[in-house]
């Protein structure tokens, strides 16, 4: 079992970005592919008690993104976006948009680096306006983001145990 | 003729936005036409030096613009972005990214108000860093935005004279 890192969060009063970093235990390829395969998404995105759907993900610059969420009560909240670079296996920007508040869009930049066989990940999201990032902080940014990445870092491990299986 | 009204920037050191303000002298309704014509754009957008085609331009959420511009000496700068928000005539929100520099994204919140008879707009663009936006203030950004904004109020100019001189 991975011992889970921690995800550290910067987020200056007054400013209009969040930057979360998180160190997982795999290397830089295999963090990029889980993190742009459509398969995967189900398993990582969102809370656990959500229950994902990709509508689209087209992983090249100009293509669309959009997950469906669905809560055990039927809710549905739906999240959409455009890739603007993908640049395997280092960089990924895209926007972000929850189409409950359309016209709020928020722009991120996700940096992979390679240290020792591990991978840190700089995700720096931008938003319109410093009250729109607060909003986004206040209604539990950080508490959804920790629990993705959390998920995620699972998933990397449960596929590090596959593959170190399969090569046995 | 309109008096060339001034063009406020406000630029914050440290932070990673542009704001920039202006009035326009004419009804908001034909400022958001005029703004979202392809048409129009080769006779407002960019430096008047510049020879300026549309690609791509396709003004609904989702959808993408794409500008070519070509100089005296055959050099080509092209840009390209994606339409978050489309709410005529008031707000428009989209992505920029000037192909020169992939990867390198800002994101455009332009809202348009209409105080007696005149409109103002308040252009919002924010970039991925503090880096980014430095960059593109020491690359000209407000010469270039206050040419692009000269031009587009001397069209409106000659678009009301027309619309005037149609209404005799």
């Amino acid at each position: 079992m991975e011992t889970m890192t921690k995800t550290e969060f910067v987020i200056e009063p007054g400013n209009q970005e969040v930057v979360i970093t998180h160190e997982y235990n795999a290397a830089r390829e295999l963090v990029f592919k889980t993190l742009t395969d459509p398969k995967l998404i189900p398993k990582w995105w969102g809370p656990q008690k959500y229950n994902t759907i990709v509508d689209k993900m087209d992983v090249r610059a100009g293509g669309v993104w959009r997950f469906v969420s669905r809560d055990a009560q039927g809710n549905v909240f739906a999240f959409h976006g455009v890739y603007h670079q993908v640049l395997p296996p280092e960089k990924l920007v895209y926007t972000f948009e929850f189409e409950g508040a359309p016209g709020h869009v928020s722009l991120e930049t996700v940096v992979l680096e390679e240290q020792n066989g591990k991978t840190i990940s700089n995700d720096n999201v931008v938003f319109q306006s410093v009250e729109d990032r607060d909003g986004m902080v206040q209604h539990g940014m950080q508490e959804g983001a920790t629990e993705s990445i959390n998920r995620f870092s699972a998933l990397l491990e449960r596929i590090c145990n596959v593959t170190r299986w399969n090569n046995i």
